[in-house]
């Protein structure tokens, strides 16, 4: 049978690994697919980096239209990156009926539902795999393997320069700045490391993963996102001491009101399998009503795990091109004419219970008033800690874990509570996740 | 769209759990699957069970030939177990031109390489996520999400009684026999508990596991089997004083000479995620060459996880029934006619580091003479240390770490140690594992 041929846009770190790992396992991956698949064109800037992958017979060009359009390219690999080009790119390909494979998480989180119908009208797959967690095989098994379940929630570590900079700020007492600065020498953190730190590509992340799990659309500016930058190494050792650990997750949950999608440092306990995850590596936890809490984890990023994605996509989409597209495996994992309109609920309506800090004057009462509070705005207690400070300051820390409650309450809460004369820091925030049930 | 008949054979724990969780969500179900999954037959000797499930529009009846021959019916479940009738069943179906789902490992690592190709001639699919580790999608999930590795080792804790076992016996610091006495009140293990203690059910799926890996038939007479009914709280204790976790792994390993296919007692890293899987919970590791380590974690077994990878095998097979048979994903992920003939080595060739332990009397020369022997035999040792006896016995107990060697090296050494007239006591041995490339 004749191959199937790629055209790639993009040759930089995962093109080139998609490259390489196509070339090195060939024979295998043909054994698994049942026929070759072939990279026939390479779409790059820089033609010498180019020319330096490409074997004699493939197509080498800077003009990425010419792969779009080129009537022998089965399937196109968009690694460019970006919104604009790379969604003109990506339409335009399934306007020539070409299928598409992409890593590129921020134009599906927010572009996803135009392009999928585009996609589902020209009767061509869009596959994603490589877009959430790097090389774990997430998309397919929320798609594939948990179809018989109604999920509950998703709770990942789907960053890993974060998880990287949490992992080391807790092992070596450093300071969130100090990591960073580490985590760009060792090459895990970008010059401008924004979308890390601040949770946004983990937000593109978790949006994709909610849609397919609860079958609704992608809703990117329906995510709260809330980043790493502020959390300080009290907060990490606090959390120890109280059998917990800081991740950054990304949380869709299912709720009676909507879904919950947000993105924020959490405290999770450490006796569970998630918290353990450390340094770059990334972790999901999905729960579904059949299964329980399964758990998948690996490299998030990287060449080769990236690689591993998209060609998995690669062999995926050439086993099933043959079928009727209504009897391939949705987008979205629902069938798109089924998608459901359940809203994403505004963070001021999460349920969820929280660890706050706060620095205070010791004095008498103080802890009263507190308290008093906290309980005027329907909020229970479940710990209480007051820490002496180390000088001989007039101040202390107190640290109180709450039960469940609504995210307005403990808004109200903090605002009442900063307002005391005898507060004298922001009250820091921290949502506590069990992971449980 | 008519829905798609389903006849289930067996309507016991999984049968039970197929039934609830297929009509629970079933709405959601058909969203995935495009059209209804529907239980039309139920075959099961217990026609009051069976009748205790079934809604009125369903068939019931005690003779499962009618159920594997009716011309209704598109999908046989079999969830009867064993091996002589369970196949006759499955091949009758595959004589219709039924496609088959099934959890039966045994029969598979057994017979699944004729039943496969009988399925092939007929065009139909057998599919059999259920059959390993019970809700984790790790068929799917080595079948389709890593297709672009090649992989070169699976670890897996895929028996969970005997994971029980072991987590009971650390935590509790009871004995084997006393912790399998509660598996049993727990219904964690069944009243004879000899497929899972003795590793038979892990090497069922192991076998499996390493066939689709490596593209090799299933071949369960070549797995080496070493149950747990011989770990002692001793070894457990020593292992974590010396940083390690005694697990039943089930390992299968591309290596030079062939493919490694075992199931034993390992000792492995504390600080590897899998060490921390405890209590009935299963959890494998793949390595792969592109994609690195990922880990797949989750309940091995129980009614609705169980459940949950049939109906995953349901929706599949139900999407993919259209596609051109070629063109689905095979069976065992390699093309059928793409088998490799890459043997499977015996024990005594596999390389790998131990623990040894054994009792002495304490005279000087006694560790000079057992040192010499294992350099004799071209082992060379990482850790060597002497555990004094709580008793004021003459005996000590000394424990060896090994560096990498092969088996039948070990065994030498063994032989020649156990017959020196200080050592007074079997040698035990358990394998040690990395993890780590």
């Amino acid at each position: 049978m004749k191959p199937i041929n790629i055209g790639l846009l993009g040759i930089g770190t995962v093109g080139g690994g998609t490259y390489t790992v196509l070339k090195r396992n060939q024979e295998e991956i043909a054994r698994r697919a049942g026929r070759e698949i072939k990279v026939k064109m390479i779409a790059d800037k820089d033609l010498d980096r180019a020319r330096s992958f490409a074997d004699h017979d493939v197509i080498v060009t800077d003009n990425a239209h010419e792969v779009t359009t080129h009537p022998d390219i089965d399937i196109v690999v968009e690694l460019i990156g970006g919104q604009t080009i790379a969604k003109n790119l990506i339409l335009e390909a399934i306007a020539h009926g070409k299928h598409v494979v992409t890593a590129n998480k921020a134009l599906l989180a927010n572009h996803g539902t135009e392009i999928f119908a585009v996609a589902r009208t020209k009767g061509v797959m869009v596959a994603f795999e490589a877009a959430v967690a790097g090389g774990i095989p997430i998309i397919k098994a929320l798609r594939e393997g948990l179809t018989a379940n109604r999920i509950t929630w998703i709770a990942g570590i789907i960053n890993g320069t974060s998880n990287f900079i949490l992992s080391e700020m807790r092992d070596k007492g450093l300071s969130f700045e100090q990591v960073l600065a580490e985590a760009q020498k060792l090459g895990y953190a970008e010059a401008d490391p924004t979308y890390d730190i601040e949770g946004i590509d983990a937000a593109h992340k978790i949006t994709l993963m909610s849609a397919i799990a609860f079958g609704i659309p992608v809703q990117f500016s329906k995510v709260y996102t809330e980043g790493i930058t502020k959390l300080t190494g009290e907060d990490i050792r606090y959390a120890e001491e109280l059998g917990y650990r800081i991740k950054l997750l990304g949380i869709t949950k299912r709720v009676e009101k909507g879904i919950e999608l947000r993105v924020h440092p959490t405290l999770i306990p450490v006796r569970r399998l998630i918290a353990n995850v450390e340094g770059v590596m990334n972790a999901i936890v999905v729960k579904g009503d059949a299964v329980g809490a399964t758990l998948y984890y690996g490299a998030g990023a990287g060449a080769e795990p990236t690689a591993s994605s998209v060609i998995a996509d690669l062999v995926d989409v050439t086993r099933m091109q043959t079928a009727e597209p209504m009897h391939r495996v949705p987008t979205l994992s629902f069938q798109p004419d089924l998608l459901s309109d359940t809203p994403v609920i505004p963070m001021e309506d999460v349920e969820t219970s929280y660890y706050l800090r706060m620095q205070v004057i010791d004095k008498p009462g103080v802890m009263a008033e507190i308290t008093r509070i906290v309980a005027e705005n329907n909020i229970s207690i479940s710990a209480l800690i007051q820490k002496e400070p180390s000088s001989d300051s007039d101040r202390v820390s107190i640290i109180m874990l709450t039960h469940l409650t609504v995210e307005k309450n403990i808004n109200a809460a903090i605002a009442r509570i900063e307002s005391l004369p005898v507060v004298t820091s922001k009250v820091i925030r921290i949502r506590i996740e069990e992971l449980n049930n």
